[in-house]
């Protein structure tokens, strides 16, 4: 299956600006995006990066398209009937058993919830379906599929909820995560932290190399 | 199954402080117990609370422990033997089709994770597995288990995953709950608002009534 993963390359991750610099941001989003990159390809589907602007990633094909992320998603989907999945790039989290259950879901529409009611993943089996991402774009997209009578699939799932958004976040990735993005933040000095409640991180001074 | 739900009605959910006062807590907290309790009840499986203090529960049976929870768990642990599961009670996402993935999954330990590093349930089929509850549990008992070379799987849920702990986790409940506890929410005043970002939560004034 076609699997579209958006990513905007110029302007990542604002929302972890408290913690990363601009350039660390790009870093982090590419490691992000490469994992999941590496987990569709393990799952046997067809990645497609879609990016607002010129982009080059590493063996995978790239659809530049400037218009609203709806829009450009929009016409990926309708291009790729009878079936395609958009998943987002900062999922790095996800393994390939997670994504095998999106993508083998029964639906016309199979939904995968955010955390704070985005939608992080979904497959359309449908050209009547459209997507409007936007905050709480998880419940609208629920009405949508529930208009066009689409018969409709939610995946219970952690890896796909957690998108890595804010600093809090990170705190999931090196629990849980031994991908790319996990080692590129262990690199750059963040540990997990107690705070009395959930997990935090800290960041400590690391050597800076050369290279990573 | 014997499920065993921890649940401390004396002093609950303390870090909701900045958003709802004593006797609110209270009340919020008995709701998610209440939603916990049915899910266990509509899956089969055979609830009992567990407390340090006592505690009336409608229609539920309740052991009283004074020691430490992790003492306490492991005690009514040892005595559900061949098979008992632990489920927090702060669960309101839970639904019953979450729990049976729980229940149903096959090992001699089935832990599922809860955000920020916690264990919000498990399962366990062997006398050599004991919990030990506190910050980043979930990566010690994934070491335990294997300690004890118990086969281990783990379950991939957001409904698991989402512990009601922390004033943005209300969002969550707005966003996805529809039993006791995200009723309260809803006539105490709360909606979800937008934020920028993922939804958060705002509190409008309510009229109250006598009773809810």
């Amino acid at each position: 299956m076609r699997v579209i993963v958006p990513f905007d390359g110029q302007a990542p991750k604002t929302r972890l600006s408290p913690v990363l610099d601009y350039g660390e941001r790009k870093e982090f989003a590419r490691a992000m995006l490469r994992d999941v990159l590496s987990t569709v390809r393990a799952a046997g589907a067809d990645p497609l990066v879609l990016s607002p602007s010129a982009v080059a990633i590493e063996d995978c094909s790239v659809c530049v398209d400037e218009r609203p992320l709806s829009k450009a998603v929009n016409a990926q989907l309708r291009a790729a009937t009878p079936a395609a999945a958009v998943v987002m790039a900062d999922l790095p989290l996800l393994t390939e058993r997670a994504l095998e259950r999106l993508l083998t879901s029964d639906g016309d529409v199979v939904l995968a919830r955010g955390t704070g009611g985005g939608t992080n993943a979904l497959v359309s089996r449908t050209e009547d379906f459209a997507v409007d991402y936007h905050e709480n774009s998880y419940l609208d997209h629920l009405t949508a599929a529930r208009d066009v009578d689409a018969t409709l699939t939610e995946v219970d799932s952690y890896r796909l909820a957690t998108d890595i958004d804010e600093p809090d976040d990170l705190a999931e990735l090196l629990l849980h995560g031994d991908g790319r993005a996990a080692d590129w933040l262990r690199d750059s000095g963040f540990r997990l932290s107690s705070s009395g409640g959930r997990s935090a991180v800290r960041r400590a001074a690391v050597a800076h190399e050369s290279s990573r």
